[in-house]
């Protein structure tokens, strides 16, 4: 069965398994310090145009979420996100086992509104009993978002201006970072991102790794003892190697880029085919995520043909599904999925 | 240069990345519900002897040490290990970010003493003010211990008796468990030690993974919503499949003991060649890890020709270094070995 | 300057005072184990009809909310609470710092809705990825509200008839509990709450002592080591006789009833006050604190004769504020105020 | 009976409670804001030679030290103690919770040594893997210590040397500071360990207060938002005139130190009425508490006619007991012990 459910179902692009390979007998020390983590770090640092960029290599979203905010909060500071904003909605907790609040502030299509956030900051200081409040001490986003939108340049630089004005970090979410980058609506590159944040991560699993995320904090400011708590988070691989050699692969011959275009391209097609098909869109985004509404009964027979995601009931009789593709997504994924429609 | 510096110093085993080849691109559900995860379930509870297992698949040790400890723990209540317990010293501190305290006892040659424990327990609840301490609330081993060394069937069922009696989960960490159960000295099975033990961690990533630990609690014990705390903690990987693979795999036609095997093998070559050479052995181990004392100046011609670990200052001249094999150590590499030292 | 800015301006009620002096230098045992407190707990369970009930004393509100919510979670659950819930607002993240999250619902007059509730608890289950998001583990209520709203008997069944179906403790904070049982409009009496819900607390603070707050189990259902618990979050006083004389003497010969009717009737009072003077009512509310929209210039003007709490900017040129009275209001306090308000 | 227990088993200076009495109708604001609490922060920073030491007042021992080590720490830091430090047995593992270790070292007769503590430090930033331990990034010390001894002014000096070269504070916990600055043991003034410590407390509850204790920056460096903080702790008290007006008494015609002087003269007759009878020091300390070694049938009578706490058992047939005076205890309470003592 062909599957459109999510941009984690197939395995590491090719290139990085031939890598992994090649290099697997290769005694090396452990805990990020090879040189395949070296690497992988100069070429992070070139293409985001940062030459003196920290950079981290963490195994996943979640994780690198909690660690990454943990350790840049005082411990009565919170983090603001959007409602919809992963940290808030299926991390299962995880910022707050840390012990800080996630505040959250209305979504628009996924995103926060830089107005609304100032309002929010100016009335949190105006409140005379703001001291036995949670402060907000960090801002976070994801681009592309958790609906698979993308705030334009303006907009995020809007929010970093409040950030910049009540001095806390803008933090960057970018889980499908290559899919937001490749999209032609996308009026930003790595470069402006790297200097638009505080600290951002570049996502590899849903990118063409195994696992993996790259955290870059592009002005060198990462907190001290980073590495710590990266271990106190149980978030340190022993063999990093496997951080490394995927990174390594990732940045090199812009294989992360050609890959995450792939996905755009697919997902071109593939927004053509639901359109065609004369389906109801909740939401079509510019990235690797397309939302449309199906007829309970239309969404039970798809389901049997191809994988889809459930993403929440629109109403009695309808279901919002979520058909994602990634860097593994083929024409033919494509044209299977097109006889599918035609005959369902 | 070889390397004898630790047990995590090669990538996989090669049947595993073929494994991981071959299934690359097959689209699967994502953490851990994928059939690879599955059949590797079924293979470990066989392999333990236990039908009713719950097996969960873990990235890391310091991670699977922490979500396991503070899922079985009360808040008030502590873990009680050895001084020497990786919870105690390596792990920066991962268990007491979950909020609880790691109780510490002496160590023998890494080995918590059932005396000790019992008279330790006594003590506690004889103490009139036992109610403003933390209370004991599990036992944590490791075995083989953080120096090679093996509780005897004995030791750990004396161990484990004290456990009943005070209503405490015995934890075993298996992070070099194979290396353990292949030791001529063992006198337990993989069988008899879920037989034993509440809870306990077969490691792959020292035993031929590129990463993962895998989690059994042999009688159906897990705590309740055990994989949504494995998500809160950061733990669990979206393409659960790369643990699913690699622990399918080393169960499969007993890789993970005939590897582990190797390197007792040539572990035993490695204490022949250091006793030929006449060293002194701070502690000679049944399993994979030997400790000596060199002079310094010998330990600093041997580092340029060989990557050991630096273990601790032994006195104003001395050095305590580790030799460490693992499943990827080759007679060559021991062969080298023999010539360096010869030389040296 | 008169003040109706909140119910803890004043000190205690003379006769706790009384009874402080009285037993000054009495040697007693510490931590919550005089006979004080032995009487204080006897008579608490009396007065809820409760024979079996645990009742411990706590010194505040807050301290009080982390410590009974954190010790009856799991850790990857949380707390649901209306949006203006304390918890939620006012106590700087103290839950999350436990590591919990408030799930937050709508707020109505400060109430949660059981229908509402009933609903979010079905969606949540209903959610395929509900196992990655934190599980609703019990149920936050006020009552008296922080607008100082009551829920029925009826309302608050069905709240509690929601969490058994759904097995979730219903958790009450009663602050201002007298002021909400000596309410004309409670339908409940305290032994009624005790029956309906699975642990609540009696506010001391705001109704008549320096300090404290007694939890009460009043199934017998406190969860094991609850006083560790107590002691781990630095909540137990080592002279516990403070609390436990205070709370022997709120509950001998109703003190804590009679106190809580005097600030009843005086917030009648207020009101007939403010509605003479043709305020407009924000929220009039059946207990002790009355919230009304002032013109900020007359805000002004009052703020300098009697002390009020700025609540919130109603629009751009007025101003919510609250009056808030308690046991300690007098008469005189309310001719003053009347006289101002004349003026004024 | 009467009773040398502990130091807390009376209520308050009766000025206290005077003072109380006096100010109890007196409407003031909430948490620390009031006038009793500004007057008793300048009468603190007179009394330490700070003019610009900031002073809160928090309410309980364990909570001040939680929340004080807490917020002084980064996420991977522990905090240095003794082995016997009061945050390391007696709290409930409430450091732990916060998710900080105790790292402990050896203790003499309850003290730390400097010695040892340099190297400590010296060892960890030696050690190759220290990026993989919790970081010490604080020392706790007692004064006196849990067992009544006193650091000298060069053994606090020679502490306090390291601290600064390894950038670590030196936090003082001064739950029986009195006590400590009364004995004609101590050399330093309290003037003195402000200059010496970067943090300390000036223990009310041991000292004549129901509840309270004063922590003290004398630089003026207390951490940011730390009034936030220990509101998340739940450990500000909404009545915070309770803490202010004994603090301000405390502080009020040198009350803090005639009180504690008293307890140590009646610990001179402690001492005097043990030795007369001839009993066998456990440990005999300058401060308020005496240690002695009973033999067990001893034990149990004296039990019958004065309350002693039981320290530990000593050997099989003898006990360590600990008999503590206070600002309370009289000349009375001492010619009854010794009536005991000559008859039992």
């Amino acid at each position: 069965m062909i599957s459109f459910e999510n941009d984690y179902s197939a395995g590491a692009h090719p290139k990085i398994l031939q890598r992994l390979i090649e290099t697997n007998m290769e005694p090396l020390p452990g805990y990020g310090t090879d040189h395949y983590c070296e690497n992988a770090v100069r070429k992070i640092r070139e293409a985001c145009g940062c030459p003196e960029a920290q950079v981290y290599f963490l195994v996943g979203g979640t994780q690198t979420n909690a660690v990454v905010i943990s350790s840049m909060l005082r411990s009565c500071e919170g983090v603001i996100a959007a409602e919809t904003g992963h940290v808030n909605t299926h991390e299962a907790g995880a910022i707050e086992y840390t012990g800080h609040k996630v505040l959250t502030l209305p979504e628009h299509q996924g995103k926060l509104d830089a107005g609304e956030l100032k309002n929010y900051m100016k009335k949190f200081y105006e409140d005379a009993n703001h001291e036995h409040e949670v402060f907000p001490g960090m801002v976070y986003v994801s681009w592309p978002t958790e609906y698979g939108t993308l705030y334009s340049r303006a907009e995020l630089e809007a929010i970093a201006a409040v950030c910049r004005e009540y001095e806390m970090p803008l933090y960057l979410d970018g889980a499908r970072l290559g899919y937001g980058l490749m999209s032609e609506e996308a009026d930003m590159t790595l470069s402006d991102l790297a200097q638009i944040c505080d600290v951002f991560y570049i996502g590899g699993t849903k990118v063409g790794a195994l696992c993996g995320e790259a955290v870059v904090f592009p002005k060198g400011n990462a907190p001290k003892y980073f590495m710590t708590m990266v271990k106190q988070h149980g978030a340190m691989l022993a063999k990093g190697r496997l951080l490394g050699v995927q990174f390594d692969t990732l940045f090199t011959d812009n294989l992360y880029f050609n890959i995450s275009r792939n996905a755009i391209e697919m997902a071109h097609r593939l927004r053509a085919l639901l359109h065609e098909k004369g389906l109801t869109f909740y939401l079509e985004s510019p990235t690797n995520q397309q939302f449309v509404i199906l007829e309970d009964e239309m969404y039970r027979k798809l389901s049997q043909k191809v994988a889809l995601s459930f993403w929440e009931k629109y109403d009695e009789t309808h279901t919002v599904v979520r058909f994602a593709v990634s860097w593994s997504t083929t024409e033919e994924d494509l044209e299977e999925l097109a006889e599918i429609l035609k005959v369902g």
